[in-house]
C-alpha cells in the first residue's frame, strides 16, 4: 500500500461517532450520548429553505456569503452579542463550525505553533491542531489570575474555547474573559471564542469576549439552536485582515455554504427559540435534581450537558451503562486528559431523560 | 498584525472570482466565462430536496453518507461507469467535487511529495497541492507512450487530471489512460481521476479509468451534470483503505454532505439530462463553426469550454473584450504555464452565445 501523509497517523475515529453506532445497534436504547437538539428545526425555517429551492437558488453563491445573510449577521452580532464593529466585511458565512475551524486552523497554525486550549474542551480542537502539527497547552476553565500569571510560551499563536462549554455547561465570568484577553495580548496570539451553544444560557450570564475585544475570533452556528446540524451553516467574525484570507482560503477548499442553507439562516435569524430554551432549562434543573444525591455535580449553566465524575474508569463505567442498562453516554478522556467522568446530554425527550436519570442513579 | 501559517503565502485571490467580480460591475456584459450550467436544477430534484428537509432531515448525516445514496452511487457507478467493484464500503459521499479535493490532499500528501498534473488542468490542483508542500510536474493532455518513457520520479504521490477536461473539453483515449495506469504502477502512486463533467461528452468517447483499474481515485459530481453547484454533494470511489482514511478525516472537517442534499442526490441519479446534453453538443458545435476561420481550435469534445489560443498576452486579450466588447472571458494563465490562451464557456443562453461569437470574430 501507497503511505498517506504522516499527519494522518494522529488521526483517530471519533469516540463519539462509536457511541452512535453503539446506540444502533442496541433496541431502545437510554441515548444520552446525542450532540443535537431533539425538538425539530421550526417550520419557517424549512419554509424558507424550500422558498429558495423553489426560486431556483442552486447556484454558488459569493464565496463569503450572500450578501442578505451578512447583513443580517452583522445585525444579530450587534443587537444580540454587542459586537458593535461587527460589519458584514468582517464576517465569513461556512459550512459549518467545523469548517470554521478547518479553515481557521489551516491558514494560522505553523507546525510547531503552541496553542492554548481551555480544558475540558470540544474534541475537535485538539485532534486537529495536533493534525497541523501544534504543541498543545491546556489550561482548566476554571483558572483564576494566578493561574494565567503562571503561563509562559515562546510562540503562542492562538487560544480556543467553547463558551457556553462543550462539555460542561461551564459559561466564562467577564473577568476570566479579560485575563484571556490579557494572554492573546501578551504573546501576541489570536483569541477563538466558539460560541455555538450561546443561546443555551440558561441563567444570562454568557457575555461574547467580542462584545470588549475587537481583535476576538468569533464563531456562530446555525446547527445546535436551531436544529439545523445537518444543513451545515455557521459564520465568523474577525478583524478584516483574517477574514480575507479566510475567504480566499474557502475559494479552494469549502467554495461556498449550501446556497439554500444560506436563505434559510436569514429565516432563521428572525426565528424566537426561547420556548424551546425554557424546555432546556426545566430539563437542566431536572437532572440537577435527579443527580446531585448521587454524583459530586455542578448545576449546568449552557450547552445541553453534564460532565459528570464518576468512580472508576470511564471507558468501563459506559461500557457497564450499555450492558447493564442500555443507557448510552460518551466517556469523558475524548474532553479531557483524565479518565473520570462522562459526558451526558439532556438534549432529550423528557420520558427518555427520566429513564436515564433513573439508570444513572442506580449506576452510581 | 499576527502571522497567518506560512503556506497561506502562496495562496491568490482565484482569478475566475475576478472575472465574476468584474462581470458584477458592467451592465448587460456578455459573459462566457461561467463555469457551471445555465439550465436550472429539475424540478424533480427541487422537489425531492423539499420533500426531505419537510421530513424533517436536517440532522447530521452517517459521516459517510447516507447509505441510500450510497447503494445508489453503486449502481451508478457500476452501470454508467463500468466500475464493478464500487461497492458501498468503497464510497464516499462528500460536499462537493473541492472538498474531495480537500479531503484527497490532506490525507495524502506530504511536504515535498511530487505530483503529477495534466496540463491545461484545473486550477485547485497546482493550487492546492502547492499549499501542501507538493512539488509539482506537468505532463500535456496530448500525451504519448514517447513522452510518458521519459517520465522519471522520486517519490510520486498522485497524478490528476480531469476527464472531460476543464478547461480544454479533452477527452482521454483508454490507451492513454492506460499509459497513466502504468506510470501509477511503476511509480507506486495514487491516480486520481476527476470526472465531474462525464456527462458533457458529445461524441461517446469518454471512459472511466476506473473501469479496467481497481486502484483508480474517481471523483463524480452532481453540480454541474444537475445544475447544483450550491448544493454540495460529489462522491469518491477508491481502495476500501483510502475511504476509510478519507472518512476519518471527514469526521473532522466536513462532517457531512448537507443532508437534504443527499437525498436529492438520489432523485438526480434517477434523471434523464439527455436534453441538455444535446442542447450543449449543439452550442459545442455552434462555437466551432463560429470560431474555427478566426482561432487555431479543434472541437470540444467535452464539458462546455473552449480553450482558445489568442495573439498577444492573455490578460491583454480578456482587458480589451471587456472595454471593447463587453465580453468577459477567463485568462488561459490560470490553467497552464503560458500566457497564450482564454477559456469561453459555452454553458449559456444561444442568445447571448451569438454575441459572444461576434464579439471573438471581431477580436480576433
Amino acid at each position: 500500500m501507497k503511505n498517506f501523509a504522516d499527519s494522518m497517523n494522529g488521526l483517530d475515529t471519533s469516540p463519539i461517532r462509536k457511541a452512535f453506532e453503539l446506540a444502533a445497534t442496541i433496541k431502545d436504547p437510554i441515548n444520552l450520548s446525542i450532540g443535537q437538539p431533539h425538538f425539530p428545526c421550526p417550520p419557517n425555517i424549512i419554509n424558507s429553505l424550500n422558498e429558495a429551492a423553489n426560486l431556483g437558488k442552486t447556484a454558488y453563491t459569493l464565496t463569503g456569503g450572500i450578501p442578505e445573510l451578512k447583513q443580517a449577521l452583522s445585525e444579530k452580532y450587534k443587537s444580540a452579542n454587542q459586537i458593535n464593529y461587527a460589519t458584514p466585511e468582517r464576517i465569513l458565512v461556512t459550512s459549518g463550525i467545523s469548517s470554521a475551524l478547518l479553515l481557521l486552523f489551516t491558514a494560522l497554525v505553523n507546525r510547531d505553533d503552541e496553542c492554548l486550549i481551555i480544558t475540558p474542551y470540544f474534541l475537535m480542537y485538539p485532534s486537529m491542531l495536533k493534525f497541523h502539527g501544534a504543541k498543545l497547552h491546556f489550561l482548566p476553565e476554571d483558572f483564576t489570575e494566578e493561574d494565567v500569571k503562571k503561563l509562559n510560551f515562546k510562540n503562542l499563536k492562538l487560544i480556543i474555547y467553547s463558551n457556553p462549554s462543550n462539555p460542561t455547561g461551564y459559561i466564562f465570568s467577564k473577568s476570566q474573559l479579560e485575563l484571556l484577553v490579557g494572554v492573546a495580548e501578551k504573546f501576541n496570539s489570536y483569541l477563538i471564542s466558539d460560541e455555538i451553544y450561546e443561546l443555551f444560557d440558561y441563567d444570562k450570564e454568557f457575555i461574547s469576549v467580542g462584545s470588549f475585544y475587537d481583535k476576538a475570533i468569533t464563531l456562530s452556528g446555525f446547527s445546535k439552536t436551531y436544529n439545523m446540524t445537518g444543513l451545515r451553516l455557521a459564520s465568523i467574525v474577525a478583524e478584516e485582515e483574517v477574514i480575507r484570507e479566510l475567504t480566499k482560503l474557502q475559494q479552494y477548499t469549502i467554495v461556498c455554504a449550501p446556497s439554500t442553507t444560506q436563505y434559510a439562516g436569514l429565516e432563521a435569524l428572525k426565528t424566537d427559540m426561547s420556548s424551546y430554551i425554557l424546555d432546556y432549562k426545566e430539563k437542566r434543573d431536572f437532572v440537577y435534581h435527579s443527580l446531585k444525591d448521587y454524583y459530586n455535580i455542578k448545576k449546568s449553566k449552557g450547552a445541553f450537558y453534564y460532565f459528570i465524575p464518576i468512580k472508576g474508569n470511564d471507558e468501563e463505567f459506559v461500557k457497564r451503562a450499555v450492558l447493564e442498562k442500555k443507557l448510552i453516554t460518551v466517556p469523558g478522556f475524548i474532553f479531557n486528559q483524565t479518565n473520570s467522568y462522562i459526558r451526558i446530554s439532556f438534549a432529550s425527550e423528557k420520558s427518555n431523560l427520566e429513564k436515564g436519570m433513573k439508570a444513572l442513579q442506580e449506576l452510581a
